[in-house]
């Protein structure tokens, strides 16, 4: 395939190489690995989870569990407060595949009793301190409801609790994330501990990408891509990094050292982290050639979107390399928004395209 | 149709006044009305400037330029530095489809005018201040050049010069806007006097959302569907604002007084800015039913995203007001990255799909 206009492309090397770092770290420890699929969103890819022995997956929302359910995965986590409005939809899915909710309300869990006559697994959410979601150590009377009401229903069974652990995204370095990590754990075990008589087999899961990356342990994630905001947080090195926009070079301003990409908000999404002198940079950007893409040039980065085009700051030296018609590869600032920007991975090993889901 | 996650929500009352007040005010000035369909993408919404009289429209992309070109529309302009990697797919329109191609370097030109054997029109874009894309007033040989060039091709037509004066993007008050409005205009009569003898009927075109709507001038954009960007800017009323995205309620939180709504960054984008006395609003709540939403709530506000949830703040009185359960409705900061991730309006007043391009 000819690039002509912005396309997300992969590399199936580093992909395979980060799936493959991640799940055997997770075998040998002997650790339930329910890896998250909201990152890649596509069949293809999750048959590479499988092809390693993967069985048990995450996703973030109804749709894209009755997407994997469609190709044939028959255990997964619906891990975000489950919406009551979707319970027709939970209602719909073929008996052999067990769909786990997650609780964070008695109101809830009450609807989905009421309501539901298939199997469903049930994991309650707890809050590890990043006040977003999910009960603290402080709710004991609200978290021994949820559990008496699955302890009474035939349907529902007990999986067990899990964190999100996102505070580790507000850090910046690996021994705040052990920290903040080893906070977690040692609030579920208590957790796990206070209510082990009635459900012993309860397991517990802390799951984010940058404590699973930097710590061997298990959660979802981001890991399979990586992305400039997990760079900046030492999860991965730069060649780890396995997606990237690549986007036509359509204007330049040699007095400015600009360079104008065709690829704006809309490809890449707004996120963005400060770095070296800018406060906003949303990409970094690499030379892109059949093959895939190389290291980031020096000192080259986009520093603003418009809806469809972007602006890159860059040196004298870079300036002149980068001509006008050539295509350049962006690498995200968070690879989840971007991914979740296009139908397709062009992948560049295979030049084929790999499809994934659309949710809207 | 019920809402059972996050939707895109549209009141074709509000939208079509708005185009109403933006169109018939064009007219009156007989002044060349090119709307910017990069904020609707729809055909049907289309359909409503077409019923209104208009025929001249831009857009952000040529894929975006197809869409229309195959609903029916003949003259159309791709509104960002024109991306040679596309040169054959500028080819392929039909030949009683007028492309405009937006440019501001000699080679762009240069490449086309080798390239192409069918009718194009040119408008040269030009940089007003904002210094993104667009050639200056210290350009004038460059512009020369590149009139050389349409004039010594018969397939190539000199439109005008355009500017975006995104400049007012970063204002806050009419008064500054009104001022870099008058420069912008000055600028465009002064090159279009200096090649008018070459060109005499070439046009000048301001096109900004603020400008536009603040000043009753021509221009492209988000005066449509308009947000809370456009209302910080005083371009519109609250009640102006056509376009919400309706998402379920699936948390709660007593103590920090927060609700959860399944609606996160990919529902919304990651757009934001400052209110009250948040330094980041991704969005406004309105209470939400059957005929649409009603005035935000006070002081709540979109505080942070997730991929697929949110997290909203509010005050004692509104927490309780809102139950789990419930659909509000998201006043978006940026309705055109809003709209950008989705593939259909839903119409509160017919109670339908209208269904949009989709680029990737």
């Amino acid at each position: 395939m000819k690039i002509t206009r912005p396309t997300l492309v992969l590399d199936i090397d580093r992909c395979q190489e980060n799936i493959d770092r991640i799940s055997s770290r997770n075998r040998s420890k002997e650790i339930l690995f329910r890896p998250h699929f909201k990152t890649h969103q596509s069949n293809e890819i999750g048959q590479w989870f499988k092809q390693r022995g993967v069985r048990q997956i995450s996703v973030s929302s109804v749709s894209m569990a009755r997407y994997f359910a469609d190709h044939g995965w028959k255990d997964i986590l619906i891990a975000i407060p489950f919406n009551i409005r979707e319970l027709d939809e939970l209602k719909s899915f073929p008996e052999d595949v067990l769909i786990h909710c997650a609780i964070d309300k008695v109101e809830i869990i009450e609807s989905i009793s009421a309501g539901v006559q298939r199997p469903v697994g049930i994991y309650i959410e707890m809050d590890d301190g990043y006040h977003r979601t999910g009960l603290g150590l402080d709710s004991l009377k609200e978290i021994e409801n949820i559990l008496q009401i699955i302890h009474d229903n035939k349907y529902l069974s007990f999986t067990g609790y899990f964190t999100h652990s996102g505070k580790t995204y507000q850090t910046r370095n690996k021994r705040e994330i052990q920290d903040i990590y080893e906070r977690s754990v040692k609030m579920l075990e208590q957790i796990q501990f206070r209510f082990s008589k009635y459900f012993p087999d309860a397991i517990i899961s802390v799951s984010d990408t940058p404590s699973m990356s930097v710590l061997d342990d298990l959660g979802p994630g981001n890991f399979i891509f990586y992305d400039l905001m997990q760079h900046q947080l030492g999860s991965c090195s730069i060649n780890d990094i396995a997606l990237a926009v690549a986007c036509p070079v359509i204007s330049k301003n040699k007095e400015r050292l600009e360079i104008v990409i065709y690829g704006g908000a809309v490809h890449l999404s707004k996120e963005f982290l400060p770095f070296q002198n800018y406060p906003k940079v949303f990409g970094l950007v690499c030379p892109f050639g059949e093959k895939g893409w190389g290291e980031p040039f020096e000192g080259t980065c986009v520093v603003s979107l418009s809806q469809e085009h972007g602006i890159i700051k860059t040196n004298k030296k870079v300036y002149h390399q980068i001509k006008l018609g050539d295509v350049v590869a962006i690498l995200p600032v968070h690879s989840c928004l971007t991914a979740n920007l296009y139908s397709f991975y062009f992948a560049m090993q295979t030049q084929k395209k790999i499809f994934k889901f659309q949710s809207h």
